[in-house]
């Protein structure tokens, strides 16, 4: 049997910033997200008769250090299954390369997906969303569309950090626009950068609090699908999660000069009476929030500002999905 | 008699960054500043037989709301010393103005310290410096030469608010670049962005621990002359300062694009062995601290790389003085 699952990224709008527990991916703070329809990994997994696991990303044979990673991922699917066999994993990102953005979210989470279906366990999203969480935290929240809690839990197994749905896709009302200031791989990792953030920002209690503070307004705005209040909320949370960096020791900062120009320019245009917002995760690109009508407009306003500012539009994806299900003939040769 | 004294700006190392009493000036935080010798003020002082007080800045008869500021100051010593007369003061800003650099440090530092003399009160430099808060906090700490804290003190009276003189100017071992990002006048003044950090940032507790840790390493790092040490701190300490303000509501940043560009650049030439650190305070200005006797090195290499950005370097400078006492011959007319 060969399942083919798709899921597509997210941008967190209330950023996740730190891990409680670094093996099993607990955050100190629930998150809240939006999943883009622009960007999705599809993922085919079948069992082979061979001792290890085999993992292609891009049609390419990937090292045994990868494989690892994801052996350990499929492992948990086995245990539960109690079937011991073997997986091959081909993973295709649609992300484009230039975009310098993190796939592991729609990765884990189409994996998750596809390894449901294959293995038979016939487990909620929300039950995948807790495995896809141990292979990168933010894939949690890709497993739904549109916006989407990623709640933090209490214990400390993990059994109540998962996602729920908080609005469907066609229900939201903003869309994204991606600026790729730079496409260079960063040279802190989002993992190193929360990690030191953790133990060494003495703004690192005041993130918590106040994120906590920030996604009980964040839902209420989406309740009554208030869009400047839910732009204002996305784009204090990532200047705070940005402002935690320059606290830590060594300080450090993914945004680069160029990135705050782009957000000086999405705040005077809001002074001139646009609905536009910033966010930033563990990188330097800008992503401007706004509602879906207007997303045009304003690429076209960011194209005759910045004219080498590459950008991609996206509006809200929805969640991950079996694409297709191949049983195999096994006696066809006979 | 007239009275003329001279007082140097100064720039923390470690920011003094919120007020827990914004009527006397007492600051939640005690901070340690450089005093420098290319930016100062002359004032100069005399009794004057008229109803109110006379302010003259740079030669201009200043508005009655600016002059009612420096009445309320001259009411202190007039009080201390049961002289009921009314004064004149002359002040003279050696401060360029493009430099958009706070002069009210060596104002208040320089008008406390005529006062004084004119008052015939004989307060020491750090008594003087406790009245000198209450016209800017900042002037406490130029009332001495090179190194200084000015000590927060707990009592709610302010009495024990008030500076002290860690290194003199000729023992410092550091000079400054000034780099003049931008001069125009800053939209949040540093009193109202303290006090929106104050009230609104969750970050603010975490800076006033982490500002009290760094103290004590600094004075040790002066201690040693350890200049790496004394640079990273004061580096740490910007960063810091700066990223409250994000966390502010409504966030707000004194940092410019451009701002970052020159801070980058200062980490940059660090990582290939130069000693210089970066530091700014409420608005776009980096100043640049490094050993004295690279201060003319670099800024070539500030040149080099930022044709158009001007700079002003500064050495340590030394602590309020009178410069002159003339003596009023009054019966020469008859």
């Amino acid at each position: 049997m060969k399942v083919t699952a798709r899921a597509h990224t997210n941008i967190a709008l209330i950023k996740y910033w730190g891990k409680r527990d670094k093996k099993l991916f607990l955050p100190y703070n629930s998150s809240l997200s939006l999943t883009l329809d622009a960007f999705y990994t599809d993922t085919t997994v079948s069992f082979i008769d061979q001792k290890e696991d085999v993992f292609l990303l891009n049609g390419e044979l990937q090292s045994k250090e990868e494989t690892q990673k994801i052996s350990t991922f499929i492992q948990r699917f086995r245990d539960l299954s109690s079937l011991e066999k073997k997986v091959k994993v081909e993973s295709w990102n649609h992300v484009p390369t230039a975009a310098g953005l993190a796939s592991s979210a729609s990765a884990y989470a189409a994996l998750a997906m596809a390894l449901n279906e294959l293995f038979q366990l016939s487990l909620s999203k929300e039950e995948l969303s807790i495995y896809a969480r141990q292979g990168s935290g933010s894939s949690t929240r890709s497993l739904f569309g549109g916006f989407v809690e990623w709640q933090k839990g209490t214990k400390q197994d993990g059994t109540d950090s998962y996602a729920v749905p908080i609005l469907a896709p066609e229900e939201c009302p903003v869309g994204m626009i991606f600026c790729l200031i730079n496409q260079e791989k960063k040279k802190i990792s989002s993992r190193e950068g929360m990690n030191r953030t953790v133990e060494t920002s003495p703004f690192y209690s005041g993130w918590v609090e106040s994120a906590a503070t920030d996604l009980v307004q964040m839902k209420k705005a989406i309740a009554k699908k208030d869009i400047p209040m839910i732009g204002e909320l996305t784009e204090k949370s990532a200047l705070k999660m940005h402002a935690t960096t320059l606290g830590a020791n060594p300080p450090f900062t993914y945004l680069e000069p160029f990135s705050w120009e782009v957000i000086r320019k999405v705040q005077e245009w809001r002074q001139e009476g646009h609905t536009c917002y910033a966010t930033m995760d563990a990188g330097p690109n800008v992503k401007i929030l706004c509602p879906k009508e207007e997303i045009s407009l304003l690429q076209q306003k960011i194209k005759e500002t910045f004219p080498n500012l590459e950008t991609i539009c996206s509006l809200p994806g929805s969640g991950a999905q079996i694409l297709s299900i191949e049983k195999n003939e096994k006696k066809k040769g006979y």
